[in-house]
């Protein structure tokens, strides 16, 4: 089914303005080069602004002050945003409700919300909470005790493990495992002795964790992973972690145990992290970057060991000449000693 | 049930030429120490071709002009590959068509093949197409609008979100992920708006993923992998990448969003690439290596950032002696300053 | 149910000795700062021994011969495997046998143990062992042909590919895979033909694999995994390796095809290691590193390629100053050129 939506409609969902013909009728989004006059587009980045002189799009959105070549123009201060937001519009379809579907199985003493769907092959435990709108796919398997908030979605096969709490509009992507037992043994002399991991994990509002990334349970408390929060493919977050609030952690991130991160704090692709130690607000580290200890905040690290991000960068561009710098250093210890000769017999 | 095949029948089956008794029958094949005289042993790797004397087997698989020290032989000029297709002929039984076994969940509109296998707790969506002679194992979930291609292969709990497509031949080992959403979010400021990912993922024909690998969809178009080429165990492939024809992706790789990977190219295990960026065909890059940028085709690159291979042999073989190398800087600094000093008072 | 034992009780079961009350009744186990006095708590690191005497503990659990500050003692020759074993004690309750419970599927011919339980969605395929007590938790799927030791643990969504063995007590955590096809393949000049991999995994007993790990098949004959063995979440092993006993190998380690791991290694989190190399006995490699060759028993490595871990650490500190040190060296040459120029001239 194809919407149809006048700027001016568009301008008041997204609180931007209509520079040019608020009454034309669009009926979707597309890119500068792609999109037609039933559509919009939008320039993001600065650098594609002459693309505006040549798009065929029906409107364009962008930041305010931008040069619109004539065209129909919705501003708006963050249009990146917008066009996030007018994808979810046109493009995205509320989920129907379609109750527990018969070859789902639900265990006794489950508390279901209003509007929720439940799909053949999951598997719901006993004394558990789904909140309203939730929507579990097929296979995917919510052990005894899990509370799961409102519309959130659990992908076919994520797992959410005994007691493990999760907030509102949180999502899970396939595979997903939450609250498997942390990597926790004593040993014994020989070998190990696995120490029961009795704590949870608890995501807040608006946390999502990606495909076949995996959160440990606590030894005996919570890790935590706070609001707001995204966990990209294949995350590994090891027991008794805090994670705070609006954080990036990228692919392949691997954090250790007890480690604290802050606030909006980014870390790119395959990072690892090690345990007991903690990471600021508003640090990034960059890919591949090994955190061997903490780290102060509002800074930009890379490396492994990590440093900061321009020492690294630094550092980098001479390993490459390492080689001449040997061969070069020899030949100087050599004329030295040449010198050092010639003076001794002068 | 054990087969057996002449010497000639093999030979005609792999394109070889046998030398000696050609109506030998063997039943098997086995390496060249534990084969005995019924099994056909091969010689792939030429340093091992004195073992040709010893071996008790009944034969011997081996490309042409080697010393067959008296042995029957079928000469070929891929031995390794007759190695590997007489496996499949003497150990591989063809997957018999069971249909729709009973706990499997089939949805509405689904089009299904000849000659498939659904086994229980496999759930598929509404408006699927299952090609001739595909089989699904258990606790595979395959969402709304999918098209799988004929005889492929669906593991036990691997994931296919809705619309994506995979052709011919393609296999997912169990607990692999094709359409996961990709990893997208708009500041907002203070926090992170989701992007909805509306594109899919294409698997051409032959394309193999490994356990627990995750191939996200795109944001608005196609996450495209090419004919042939095989992704291992924990491969992460993010949002909008495209990746050639015949690539091997070694376990553990993590490939950001909206990089293209040439053809025949080699990523060996846990190298990370980060996005944007074009690597060209044929290259290789050696395990753990990060590439931050583009790779120019034909070469081999190592290191993190990735550099050519060569160029970081040489400078990792310096690494260990820095400490050795400031020292001596520092020693050669105070010898000129004496020397200066020297020719000054002089 | 809250159980309460005597500190008799208690010392008998670790097999250490009261000093104090040993008539003394508790009901739990907490940390010094959080125990009251019906709990018991344990000093297991002598860093924090002055906290005993402000603990509010009815008991504390420490190594003989510790400053005890008048409280009722337990000493034990290793009080942080105490604690394990108390926690065990006081928070674990035994799986009760559930049997087949309906939802469950369980192919022809499987030889199912005595207190078994195989919940809902779980899938067992044909010639099938399980062994006493062993749990299968939802959408769990064990291929044809498996053996499942006494007492291991199966949970939601693991998958055990045919003919693959467990021993005793072993468990797999959520979305665990044991027995994906190895990564091989026979290059036919163009493309790759997969080489079919006939091959099993045993785990022996008390092996753990960590959540979304994945183990694969042999080409021809075993991938071994011994006992005591731990793999945390997301570890790769690839085809034909072979690990030894009591190994912790941590989060993110891949192991590539056919390398032997000796006894009572560590592996620390994404750590690579190459194919066709050996690990000596009692190795520690620390995090990120990268084994591209053979290491000898006895010692910790570290770095990528990886070198005696305290090599490793003097190059990381040279590492930031290698910009300096280049800066250092062209003066230095200047110097010389300089010193030289004036020598000739004189």
């Amino acid at each position: 089914m194809i919407q149809t939506k006048t700027l001016q409609e568009l301008a008041d969902y997204l609180g931007g303005t209509v520079r040019g013909d608020a009454g034309l009728v669009v009926n979707g989004l597309a890119p500068l080069e792609a999109a037609g006059p039933d559509k919009i587009t939008f320039l993001a980045n600065p650098r594609y602004a002459a693309k505006v002189a040549e798009t065929k799009a029906g409107a364009v959105l962008m930041a305010p002050g931008g040069e619109a070549y004539g065209r129909n123009v919705i501003e708006l201060a963050n249009p990146y945003l917008g066009f996030a937001k007018l994808l979810t519009l046109f493009y995205t379809v509320a989920h129907p409700p379609l109750g527990v579907l018969p070859e789902a199985v639900v265990g006794t003493n489950v508390n279901l919300g209003e509007g929720i769907s439940i799909y053949p092959g999951a598997v719901i435990g006993n004394n558990v909470t789904i909140g309203d709108r939730v929507v579990i796919h097929p296979g995917a398997v919510i052990y005894d005790g899990v509370v799961i908030g409102e519309k959130s979605v659990i992908h076919a096969n994520a797992v959410v493990r005994e007691h493990c709490r999760l907030g509102k509009r949180c999502k899970l992507q396939p595979g997903a495992v939450v609250g498997s037992d942390g990597f926790g043994y004593a040993p014994d002399g020989n070998s190990y002795y696995p120490i029961p991991q009795i704590g949870i994990v608890v995501l807040e509002d608006d946390v999502e964790i990606g495909a076949n990334a995996a959160v440990d349970r606590a030894a005996l408390e919570v890790t935590l992973i706070k609001r707001g929060t995204k966990l990209d493919n294949l995350v590994q977050v090891a027991h008794n972690c805090q994670i705070g609030e609006d954080c990036m952690i990228v692919s392949q991130v691997g954090i250790a145990g007890s480690s604290k991160i802050g606030n909006h704090v980014t870390l790119a692709g395959q990072v690892g992290v090690v345990g007991h130690v903690s990471i600021g607000d508003n640090v990034i580290v960059g890919a591949q970057g090994g955190v061997s200890g903490s780290l102060a905040a509002n800074a930009y690290y890379s490396g492994s060991p990590s440093m900061p991000h321009k020492e690294w960068l630094r550092a980098m561009g001479v390993l490459p000449k390492l080689p001449d710098m040997r061969k070069k250093l020899n030949e100087l210890e050599k004329k030295i000693a040449e010198l050092e000769a010639r003076l001794v017999k002068e």
